[in-house]
């Protein structure tokens, strides 16, 4: 309702709201952008202030024309749970309808979708976005076909079938199934369902939920495509722009070092260069992210750091969790083996378990 | 806080809170009692009413001492859909911490375990209650020992191991698994977590998060032990009593064809006599259910029924709740169709979804 348009967040150009899903120019990742006068009038009420905390209470910051139609599942409001060691808190993702933080993209994603009347789409997944895409299609009437590696845990797939979606396995990593949606949108106009414009400001309400509940120092995420990394920044960055949260937490993103192009351009101060991924972790296993400049962005402006951790690493921080009560897949574990490597006791630390543990079976 | 004491639901004898499992005299299942006055005083209360919707919002309702150290996951405040058939909702209890509504009980009869000092507790299941109880144990310290049937779902049993408890795999039905672990109990005096007298209490509040909401004409249950199906009453009734709610819905309980020992009684109007479980539903496959009077009582009292669903109708649920974007397992599936089977146009009526899909596979 407030966006204005979008704007290549490598190259700068402009484009209508919704008219392309990457820069056409330089293939670059496109950001939405707002007039924040005009959200600030509705969010700087009572009734705004007093509201219990939902996904869609942050509406004014969606590109939707009407909220009251959200393609909704009741996501978001997830537990953020206190660890038991101190100052330590988990944002469990894993509560979410399809049981991981994909569906707090997917609302807004597929609300859209409804709006530009949208009958068929496609997408491409390591599985949480595929089984998240697919149950919004199903309740929009959207028919979705869904690409995904051939190697992808069984939980997911079937999950994915449930919902009615048509599942293609591809012989390869989740670039080339990306590749493949890509080729098939230029030659029939497909529309594409995944990490673009309009779902990062569906995450971003991870930062919202956050910023009311308390004042938090630093914020552990995962990386995959880098999207949801990016888009908590955003939304921390637009709370701080509106006078409702005082300062952005630093970022740390976390990959597996067996598929980690982001980990190594940070290292190398270099460009994000694809690699073939090799990590048990399968949600984030992206050779090539989307997102990843954004991600590095983030990153860097709230002085946070790139962190990668072994697979041992990781089956180790799964267990650790599992004794918080906590059960996440391996890709959702990363943040824990991250946070153990990096030195902040004394401080607020909130690390994002992006799904549940029943995925990866 | 205010409990005072324990009834047999059965002989109608009274017991001091948690001095036995279910009555020494008649082996009948027991009710927890309250002094409502005292309730009363903190919840008529404008800051109880401004509270956003918690399970431990209605900490009142559960027999613990100190609520704020209640062992929490964030259970609760499950996602209230619509659904696209008029005046029908869907309560998604799949976005608890384990996937099931079974963290509603656990988080109150957890948290009374830690406060009797417990250290190793005992659990027969048919996977989603040692799921739940694995959680919160892990979490509180308390050694678990998990006995549930062979044939339980791998990604249950998996599931409830990742936690950190011991899985014994019994060659029977769950009701098999219940005896071996009341055995066990007569034998070395170990603590017992399951379908007991504290659960039900945690279980009651899916009732009050529904009266927050909508004035609800009808709510269908799925009956495994019966336990939810009575919490469910319960719940409502309090509210009712307290003048938080004008009525109770009427209350539906559904069993699967293939084991409904309860189904059985309400037809005949008998005594609940055992069966052997002959159902795909494994979530409620219970042949002797603790509570199947208690569940029987609710459904009487409000003017409902209790309904069959043949496993083909099941299957069939299940597919049609995905079109909605709902996943749920087989045992969560059944209050769809048994909403099919009974007249209920033009009224509001509730299903409890009660665990995910991602549980069956």
């Amino acid at each position: 309702m407030f966006e204005i348009g979008m704007r290549c967040f490598k190259c700068g150009r402009k484009y209508p709201i919704g008219s392309v899903f990457w820069c056409p120019h330089c293939g670059g990742s496109l950001d939405i952008e707002y007039d924040y006068n005009e959200i600030e009038k509705v969010i700087l009420t009572d009734e705004f202030k007093r509201m219990p905390i939902s996904h869609w209470k942050y509406w004014p910051f969606y590109p939707v024309n009407s909220p009251s139609k959200a393609m909704s599942l009741g996501e978001g409001a997830t537990p953020l749970i206190k660890s038991k060691r101190e100052g330590l808190y988990f944002k469990y993702e894993g509560c979410n309808p399809t049981g991981s933080f994909k569906d707090r993209g997917s609302t807004v994603e597929i609300t859209k979708a409804v709006e530009n009347g949208v009958r068929k789409a496609l997408c491409a997944t390591t599985g949480n976005m595929g089984a998240s895409c697919a149950a919004y299609c199903s309740r929009a009437g959207i028919e979705l076909t869904v690409y995904l590696p051939k190697r992808t845990p069984r939980s997911k797939i079937e999950q994915i079938a449930a919902y009615g979606a048509r599942v293609k396995k591809i012989p390869g990593s989740y670039n080339d199934c990306l590749r493949a949606i890509h080729e098939l949108k230029e030659k029939e106009n497909y529309y594409l369902v995944g990490d673009y414009p309009f779902r990062t400001e569906g995450e971003k309400s991870i930062a919202f939920e956050l910023a009311e509940k308390a004042r938090i120092d630093s914020v552990i995420v995962p990386i995959g495509n880098g999207t949801n990394c990016y888009a908590i920044y955003k939304g921390f960055q637009e709370f701080v722009y509106l006078g409702l949260y005082e300062k952005i937490p630093r970022i740390y993103g976390v990959q597996a070092s067996g598929c980690a192009p982001v980990y190594r351009a940070w290292i190398e101060n270099s460009e994000i260069k694809e690699v073939k991924p090799r990590t048990k972790a399968s949600a984030i296993a992206v050779g090539r992210p989307i997102d990843g400049e954004k991600a590095l962005f983030a990153i860097r402006k709230t002085g946070g750091k790139v962190i990668a951790v072994s697979d041992r690493e990781i089956v180790l921080a799964q267990k650790e969790l599992a004794k918080e009560g906590i059960y996440a897949e391996l890709g959702a574990s990363v943040p824990y083996a991250a946070y153990k490597k990096l030195d902040l006791e004394g401080q607020t630390c909130v690390l994002i378990i992006t799904g549940t543990g029943l995925k990866e079976r």
